[in-house]
C-alpha cells in the first residue's frame, strides 16, 4: 500500500507541474496519506464508541455518555477547547412493540416503529391488512381502507423517492381512516432486517401507529394479497414522544497560526437511530472528522486558519442541532470559510460535493488532485449534507464527502449499522480525504472565495 | 434471451459434430431449454408452497400440509402414482427463546436456538460468558469455563470446518464444565441475521443449551472481550424434543416407455429449517426436479426408463427420510440408473457433482455439452448429496447439482431464507438442467454403467 501511494504521488507531481494547483501541498498531502492510511487511533475509537455506547438516540443516556467521553478524549488530544454545546432535542423512545400475522397463517413478524409514531392503544390494533405498491394504490382504494391497517409494499427506486412512504405513508393512509400503517423498509437489500428512520404526521388527519417491516415480509403480504388471501394482524406500539431533553454538539479547534478567525468546519452528526451501532451513519463520519484534523496536528501542520471539529447531535429527528449551531454561532459565520460533513457512511471516498461559488469550485477541484492517490479526486455537484445545509443558507460554501454508496442503503438505519461493515483501509482513506481537503483550504494564501 | 440460446444451440452442433455424445438430443434439449427458462409454473408453485405453508421443519403440521398439497397437485399434473411412503422423523419444538446481554450494558440479542438443544431451567441461565474464537482457545481456558456461558466466536472459513462449532460446540464446552454455550452464526455475510442448524451431544457430558447469536454481535463481544469487560448474560430457551412423528417421501414418476424397471431419480429434501420459508434450501430444488419431470412430460418426450421424483423428509435434523428410502428400496436399488439431488441453492447453475465410476463420468461428461447454452457444462468430482448419500452406499451413481454458491450461505437456515431470494432466470436454469440431465441418462441407449 505504501508503496503504490508513493509512486503514486510522484506520478501526480508530474502530471500536474506547471500547473495552477498547489504544488506546495504535495509534501504535507503525501505525510497525511501515509500516517492515515495505516494509523488504527481512529477505528479503534469508533469501534470503542459502538461497542460501548450503543446506539444514540436523541435524548438518550447512550448519546450523552458518548458525548462525555468523546469531548474528555479531545482533550486528552490536547485540541483547544473542547465542548459541548447544549442544545434541547426531541425526545421519542421506542419502547415494546410487536406484529403478529393472524391470517392466513400466524406468524411473528420482525418490526421496527418509525421515529415519532404514536402507540397503538393498550391492547393493540387486531385488523384486516390492505396492501398496495403507492400512494396512487392506495388512493384507488378509497373507502375501502376505513379500519384497516394499510401496507405501502413499495420496492425501493432511490431513497429520496422511497422515504415519502415512511415520511409521510401514516398520514396518507389516515386520510382514508385507516387505523394504522406500515411500510415496506426503506432499502435495496434486506436479509430479514428492517429499518427505522423518521416520519412525521399532517395535522389535518388523526395520527395512527407507523411502523417498517422487512422487505421479506412486505414481498409475501405482496403476493398473499395478489391471491387473494384475506390479511388480518396483530400489532402492538408502546413509543411515546415525551418533553424535549438536553444534547449537545460538540465541538473542539486546531486554532488557527495566523487567521485564527476564519474557520474551517469538518464534521459528522453523532446521534443514530436506537438500533445497531450508528456506525456507518454516523459515528464513522464523526470520528473521520475527528481524526482528519487530529492527524493535522499530530504531524505538526499548523494551517492559517482555524479547523473546527463540530459533532452535531439530533440530525436523525428534528435537526436542532444543526440550527442551534447555526443560530449560536451566526455573527462568526461570515468567516466560516468551507463547512464539510460526511454523512454517507466511511466506504471507500470518491470525492466531495460541493455547493458554493464557481471560482470556489474551480479552487477545490485544482486541490481535490491531491486526492487523486487516494482514488477520492471527484468534486460533484451539491454538497449541502443536512448538518451544513443551514450554513450554506447563511451564504456558507459546503461540502459533503461522498463515497462508494453501494452498500450504504443496506444498514441505513439497521441493526446491521454495526462497527463489523466499516472497512479498516476505506476508514481511513475517509480520514485522510477529509484532512487535506481541511488542510488545504485552511492553510492556502487565498480564502476559498464565496 | 431465446436468441442466445438457439444461436448457442447451433454452436454446440457444430462444436460438437463427429465426437461420441448424444447429438440425438440436441433437438430436444433445445425444446427443453427454449421452454423451461421462460416457464413460470414452477416459480409460482415455489412462491405458493414458501408463502401458504411456511417453514418445513420435521414434526410440523406446516410440512405435512405442505406435502398433501404437493401430491395433491402431482396428482393434478398426471403423473404416475403421486403418493407419500410414511417415515417417523425425530421432532423438536423451538418455544420461546431469548438472550440479553445484563454486562457490560443491557442490549438484547437476536438468537436462534440450534435444532436438538435442551432447554435452559425455567428461570434462565444467567452467568458470564467466556469468548474465545476456537476448540484450542476453549481448552486453553480449562478450568476457567466451569459454571460459565461459552461463546465460540469462530470466524467463517468454510462451511464444512466453521459448522463444527455448531455440531459439536456444546459437548466441547459442558466438558469443562460450561452451563451453556453459543455460536458466532455459520454464515460468511450478516445483517444482523441469527442462523440455525442442527446440532449433536456428546454421551459423555451433560446436555447444556446451545444456541447461535449473529456475527455482528459475536464480533461485539469479542471485542468486548479483548478489552477485558466482563459480560454476563441471560439465556432463556424452552426447546424440546418429543416423541417422533410421522413424516413422509413423496415420490412420483414419469414411468420407462421401454425399461420402466429402470429408474432415474430427480429430488431434494422438502423439510427446513423452522424459519424463513425454506426457499433455497430446499424447497427450490424439490420444485426443480418436480419440473424438470413434468416438462419432460409436457413435451411429450417419453424416455425408456422411468424418470422418478423424490422429495426427501428430515434431511435437515435426523436424515430418516434417505435412509427410509433406501431402506424400503433396497430391492430396486440395482436398478436405479443415477440419482440426481439439488440440495446447494437454485441459483444459478455450473453443472453437476458426480460420483460413480469413471466409465460413467466419461459418459456424462458428454452428455453436459447438452448443459452449454446455460453455462451449466461442468462435472465436478463428488456428488454425494446427503439424501443421495446412502443410495451411493448401495452402489447407485449419484450427482448432485452445483450452482453459484457465493451467497448460499448468507440465507442457509435463516428468516431470510425467503422466496424473494430465487431469480426466475437462474431458478428456471436449474429446472432445465436436471431436466435435460435426467431426460438423456433416463432415455439414451447404454445404460449408465456402474
Amino acid at each position: 500500500m505504501l508503496k503504490y501511494v508513493r509512486i503514486s504521488i510522484v506520478s501526480i507531481f508530474c502530471l500536474i507541474s506547471g500547473r495552477s494547483i498547489p504544488e506546495d501541498y504535495l509534501l504535507d498531502t503525501q505525510k497525511i496519506i501515509t500516517i492515515s492510511i495505516n494509523d488504527s487511533t481512529a477505528y479503534k475509537r469508533l469501534s470503542y464508541l459502538c461497542d460501548t455506547f450503543g446506539p444514540r438516540l436523541s435524548g438518550s443516556r447512550n448519546l450523552e455518555k458518548a458525548l462525555d467521553w468523546i469531548i474528555s478524549e479531545m482533550k486528552a488530544d490536547g485540541f483547544s477547547k473542547p465542548r459541548g454545546e447544549r442544545v434541547r432535542v426531541p425526545t421519542w423512545i421506542r419502547g415494546d412493540e410487536s406484529l403478529q400475522l393472524i391470517l392466513p397463517f400466524k406468524k411473528n413478524l420482525s418490526i421496527l416503529g418509525l421515529g415519532g409514531s404514536v402507540a397503538t392503544p393498550k391492547g393493540g390494533i387486531k385488523a384486516e391488512v390492505i396492501v398496495g405498491s403507492s400512494f396512487e394504490e392506495l388512493d384507488e382504494q378509497g373507502k375501502k381502507v376505513r379500519g384497516k391497517i394499510v401496507l405501502f409494499n413499495a420496492p425501493f427506486t432511490t431513497y429520496g423517492e422511497t422515504v415519502q412512504y415512511r415520511y409521510k405513508g401514516a398520514s396518507a393512509a389516515a386520510k382514508y381512516g385507516a387505523i394504522a400503517s406500515l411500510i415496506r423498509s426503506v432499502g435495496p437489500w434486506s436479509m430479514n432486517t428492517p429499518h427505522t428512520g423518521g416520519m412525521g404526521y399532517d395535522k389535518n388527519h388523526p395520527k395512527i401507529p407507523h411502523a417498517a417491516i422487512t422487505m421479506e415480509d412486505a414481498m409475501m403480504l405482496g403476493r398473499l394479497h395478489d391471491r387473494g388471501e384475506r390479511i388480518v394482524m396483530d400489532l402492538r406500539m408502546n413509543a411515546r414522544s415525551v418533553a424535549d431533553r438536553w444534547s449537545r454538539n460538540v465541538i473542539a479547534e486546531l486554532p488557527g497560526s495566523e487567521i485564527p478567525d476564519e474557520i474551517v468546519v469538518l464534521g459528522g452528526h453523532i446521534d443514530s437511530w436506537d438500533v445497531g451501532q450508528g456506525a456507518h451513519d454516523d459515528g464513522g463520519g464523526c470520528v473521520a472528522a475527528w481524526q482528519a484534523v487530529k492527524l493535522i496536528k499530530d504531524l505538526g501542520l499548523r494551517p492559517k486558519r482555524t479547523l473546527r471539529i463540530v459533532l452535531w447531535t439530533n440530525e436523525e429527528n428534528g435537526g436542532r442541532g444543526n440550527m442551534s449551531y447555526r443560530n449560536e454561532h451566526l455573527s462568526e459565520l461570515k468567516n466560516h470559510i468551507l463547512a464539510i460533513e460526511s454523512d454517507g457512511g466511511v466506504f471507500n471516498p470518491r470525492g466531495f460535493g460541493f455547493t458554493g461559488s464557481d471560482e470556489a469550485r474551480d479552487m477545490l477541484t485544482s486541490i481535490s488532485r491531491l486526492l487523486l492517490p487516494i482514488d477520492a479526486n471527484l468534486i460533484f455537484k451539491g454538497g449541502r449534507a443536512a448538518d451544513v445545509a443551514p450554513l450554506n443558507d447563511e451564504g456558507v460554501p459546503v461540502m459533503s464527502l461522498k463515497v462508494d454508496g453501494s452498500k450504504y442503503f443496506w444498514y441505513h438505519h439497521t441493526n446491521a449499522d454495526t462497527f463489523d461493515k466499516v472497512d479498516f483501509i476505506e476508514f481511513n482513506r475517509c480520514v485522510a480525504a477529509m484532512a487535506i481537503m481541511g488542510y488545504v483550504v485552511a492553510d492556502m494564501d487565498d480564502r476559498l472565495p464565496r
